[in-house]
């Protein structure tokens, strides 16, 4: 079914293209309205980035939800969907080299919406390793670090974790307490302690990113941890259960004691919120695409039920106004969401993407589709509280959305900076 | 600790009225701004209304609280609950009579919102018992039938569940198919047949309160059905599991198959929707209350976490304007919705309350606890998606007030119809 | 036609109560519900209030209502309104004494939600003279300034205006740079200089209260200056033109430039802040019950609009969901503003009024008569811009009145302040 | 300053291109935030279209904004500016031939924001010059048509207008009332009787096109109405006066009784509301510019005054989070507006742009820079209600807009029809 990876469709297209650029480049849709992609969003998807996206969309929609009610009921996260996801090319797909796909940031994008239109924590597990861990290691990491880890990671051999918000430094980092300092006992180690939460895929990583201030010059610096290689004691990664999102993602604490790190584990020329910033800023361009796919998979299930669900005098719902109006409203919010972060693709890979630009699309777009995906709710009435209709798990998860990787008022204020010049975090 | 019921209090204070109504009436607070109660609404309750609700309080903060959190989590209802407030005289308190407390509307609301403080569940599962069984018993039900269950329910000795909502009637149930015909066999007796959903308790309830078509007449009664009476097979009550909201409060199903009722287990006077909306009625009266205390817990709950919690410069996060315009928004929607109930308490105990004032402050609270609670969870940010914050509970229980007993939508229509005098159900 | 002042009516009632107060004390509603008094707040108001609120009514539909759109379109003031008020026993009307009514508090509110039912600008005019000046000086002045002032500001003989806001310093007014100061020459007297800003009536006031700060001690006091006294020069009221809202109101500037003013007439025991904002805090309660008129009358408007306007098979657009939706939410906002306002007037009458309670209604009942004067205009499509329809007025209206006396970002702070203990006005 | 047209900018630019497409297509924009383009929006436009552009703005900013003040309080509006506008080449601009421009659809959009920067009145003259009057002859019209009458529209020597609406038909034309019939005297002519309101421009119009229902056939039918050629009588053109929006630009109707109109001015062969919908088509996209325009205009004020306002210990209140929240919300919904718009405009020129895609992008557009300007507009406190800070204005205008050309809901229920394929308008 998924024989071919979107290696091969980024190949043979960019073959393809070498002949045909000019006038081939943008796949042609019709005039007609499709309210699956109202603003014609398609059109500005290349023929390579359509096909990856179908590829993506299929495996997810064919292999990934079936197994999710049954994972968020338990709280328990399918290891073998990173392996999954590697063979196709999907985990760090932007990285150029080390056996990654090297396709478009809008490509990337189109993945992630793929996942989360089945789950923002099947797409979370997913941002950690590509976005974090792997963009991470890619930007910052001496070549010896990328040739060790990335290909492993990039096929989901490896599990990867990022560990950078502590228990009382959630919107300010900068204040965090962890340390790395030269081992007492082995040499050319350092050695960190301190103590990481809300750490997506910890309980299961093999491999850690870890910020910890360096002792000697209190910058932050990113470590590379691999928990095959720590002697017992020295990491524990317990589980932190009974979430009420994201229930399909894993999530845990990192507890370092006295932890040794090969020194040349440490990136070695980033210092300072650089480091994490970066890398969380791919991650959040991700979660301005996934999480249009999870408002847009709440509109599809709000539409059929609408059309399905009958009330007074056999009329569908759907011919009400209120209900209409609903529809509407997200719908528009879905395809203007669309629109903004595919531009931001754009500019990322020409180089003119500022921060702020991702700050306002993770924020938009995290806001819209939670306020839509509430309000859709209300079109399943009584029934929304069965979590086989689906949209109650994307109302939970959308919530979370807002709240990681930059608070929506965070954000607010990150662009009010932008603006006026004045920080006002007091 | 609670040995003493509010049957006594009742009692008591009602004699201490005789003596000293004018200038004692109402308990006397300060001129200094309450948090709690932001607009003195302590001042319209007597004072034997606020010891009511002292003592519906201090049981559900030290009884009820500890529970709800495994109960939650397994959706697992703990029956012991209805007993304890049995007991203590919580339910059926307005009814006069029947070993019933015969206290206030306005009691009644005060008792309810000290459920919901602990959670919309656990009120619900008080809300079928008092108002809608018991209410519609004291209602409609011949003496026999109130001499027969209503003692045993006021002591929670008896467990009841209402059965009006059908799969595919949900915001409209005149449009029901559960059938009662003369029982083909049994003289004397009903067959009932047909199938109720997203029914509160079914899968433990001893009595059912069910909604029928009566064949001969075309028009909807009302019986009580006494499960230990039924034949196997007749009535079935399977759970309705996974749900997203309500985990601490059981729901199911009742599925009747020719199931025989004594002819005089119907009510004898009542005919058509204006039996079950009378019920509805006074539990929507109840939902108006207790959404208000599950919203004032909420404020609490993040007021407490906003002192706490510091960020940038070991500030408390409550320093911050935009966490102060969320609290002051919240405790506003509280104070006014609180008025309102009791406003419209006053006037039921007067035989002056529309139903439409109902619809309205049904609709109004739910709203605005849903939208608040919404808002103040995100003052809890990442950490909001751990249910030992509570919110989360709230947030997720609330939404399913405001799509039951009336979706927010359906009670905007009933209202615009009393606006307007047309209808535009469609 | 309005031959009985409200001065007499509550001196019939209060006669009328001394024999009948036990079971007469509160009119009796009928059960029905009514969308102008939808949760029945009537029942709440004694039999003179409501002979008060039908008098004040009737004046204003009669008299008021058909001034309001020429005065609108040529920024123009009539000050005989002003006395006609005064006839009827309007202003001041809490206060006892002094050619007053003395009518209760929930009395002054209903008078104030009848005026500004008509426009928000009249209202505002009222204010002035009745919280703002005659408030103050019956608080703070001596025996001699009441004695002087109260009984023409009564009648609407004399006019007054309130002189507290700085054209640099509208949330701030500590910050003020009006100075008061030792007149040089005039012994016995004070010379005051400096600029206040966006002040009612000012260009037509024969009396302002000013505050300044004394120079001697730093502090603020309170000065009733009367213009006739006023060497020529030594006061300026220039008017502010092209107002975009309350344009029915007259608004100016009064600059004084070493204005002298007998020492006499300066309050005698109030010192900083407490002062004006006292007063502030009467006009915002009067503020909290007028908007609600404003917005009750948009209501009315929209409704019998929809009733009226037929679109689409000659269906009246109150037949569609949509327009029925705003009705009921703007019906809803409006009973509870009205039961808020309703409570805090009680306990202000028992001195249990704090600031915050003001703070509270005077914010939410300004908000929600702007949010839902704003839908209801929605209502009106394209004819919306007309001026005869008097919605587009309310609504420019009451943006104004949601900025003054405490903008409502403000009044959130405040509120925010008194529910954490930290206040963030930075 | 103003002298190279910018036909000749497109000339030019033409030629440029022929020998530059690849490679030098798009401008390049730095990797900076900028908050005037906060998506980098001018990275979508060719050169060309950035000189029109400029061209546009700054004869807006430096011609049009010194007169709206004064025109707005006068209800004025100076015909000279068509003139101007069509010395420019501004008017029409996207036909080709008949002395008109012919640029893209998105370098029209973009001049329309540039005018409605300034004012939605100006804009709206314009549109109806443009979009309803000059591309409905443009599309329908005989070639005899189009040469007698685009050159004088395009150079704005004769004034336009666009008669649809009728007293009783604002959302449903197909009502409309006003009929043509063979003229009962007048050989070759018809006869058209009937009456249109909130006509833009027509009390100054030179030519109307008036739609009307040919009384044979019951089909509504374009006509093109010169107004030198009626008899006295035939056509009056009443002004409405006292708007509470759009006071920059004229409104009124259209009265014709027994308007004789020649056989040959009747567009030969569309039928139905086809014709008009076409027209509105492209007036509504210039709308979803123009009001992204008015919005960024407010943004641009506010950030202004925020951050040269000072208060409480002379902080600007751009310091403030409240304030910051609002500047970030609105900047957020102006660039993902604008995006939407050029999207849209780009889909337009290919021939893919459902009406429903501009009936989306009108919606929100409106809608948001409606919100967003009353929000903004809470940032000037009691100032904005000086017309001199201009956001009132803004705020007013920007509510006409969503009312006009397809109220808000209208188009929701057009965009849910599209979705669920029932229509919902009852």
């Amino acid at each position: 079914m998924f024989k071919n990876s979107i290696r091969q469709i980024n190949r043979q297209s960019c073959h393809l293209h070498r002949h045909a650029r000019i006038g081939r480049r943008y796949a042609h849709a019709p005039a007609a309205f499709d309210w699956k992609d109202p603003l014609g969003s398609n059109n500005l998807f290349t023929e390579e980035e359509l096909a990856i996206s179908e590829t993506a969309e299929a495996y997810c929609q064919e292999r990934m939800l079936p197994r999710v009610l049954e994972a968020y009921r338990n709280e328990e996260y399918d290891k073998t969907i990173l392996e999954e996801m590697g063979e196709l090319g999907l985990l760090g797909a932007t990285i150029k080299g080390y056996e990654c796909a090297g396709v478009s940031s809008v490509a990337s994008g189109l993945i992630t919406r793929a996942v989360e239109r089945v789950d923002s924590g099947y797409r979370s597990g997913m941002s950690v390793q590509s976005s974090l861990v792997m963009g991470g290691i890619e930007e910052f990491g001496s070549e010896e670090l990328k040739q060790k880890f990335l290909p492993g990671l990039a096929k989901g051999k490896i599990l990867g974790c990022f560990g950078l918000t502590e228990p009382n430094h959630g919107s300010d980092p900068g204040s965090m307490e962890t340390t790395a300092k030269p081992h007492p006992s082995k040499k050319g180690y350092y050695s960190i302690s301190g103590a990481k939460t809300w750490i997506t895929n910890s309980p299961i990583a093999d491999v850690m990113l870890v910020w910890a201030k360096l002792q000697e010059t209190g910058k932050i610096r990113g470590f590379v941890i691999d928990r095959s290689q720590c002697p017992p004691g020295a990491i524990e990664t317990p589980p932190l259960k009974n979430k009420n999102g994201l229930r399909a993602s894993i999530t845990g604490m990192i507890q370092l004691d006295e932890c040794p790190v090969p020194q040349e584990h440490m990136f070695p020329d980033v210092e300072g919120l650089k480091g994490p910033f970066s890398c969380l800023n791919s991650a959040r361009f991700g979660i301005a695409w996934g999480t249009m796919g999870a408002l847009e998979d709440c509109i599809a299930r709000a539409r059929e039920y609408a059309l399905e669900r009958r009330q007074f005098k056999n009329n569908p719902i759907a011919k009400y106004q209120l209900v209409q109006k609903k529809l509407s409203d997200a719908t528009t919010d879905a395809a203007y969401g669309i629109l903004a972060a595919a531009q931001v693709g754009r500019l990322k890979d020409e180089g003119k993407a500022a921060p702020e630009m991702i700050s306002m699309i993770k924020r938009q777009n995290c806001d819209r589709a939670l306020i839509n995906a509430r309000i859709l709710q209300e079109i399943f009435g009584g029934n929304a509280v069965s979590d086989e209709y689906h949209i109650g798990r994307h109302v939970a998860n959308l919530f979370v959305t807002q709240t990681y990787e930059g608070q929506s008022d965070i954000h607010s204020l990150i662009l009010g900076r932008a603006i006026t010049g004045i920080q006002a975090f007091v």
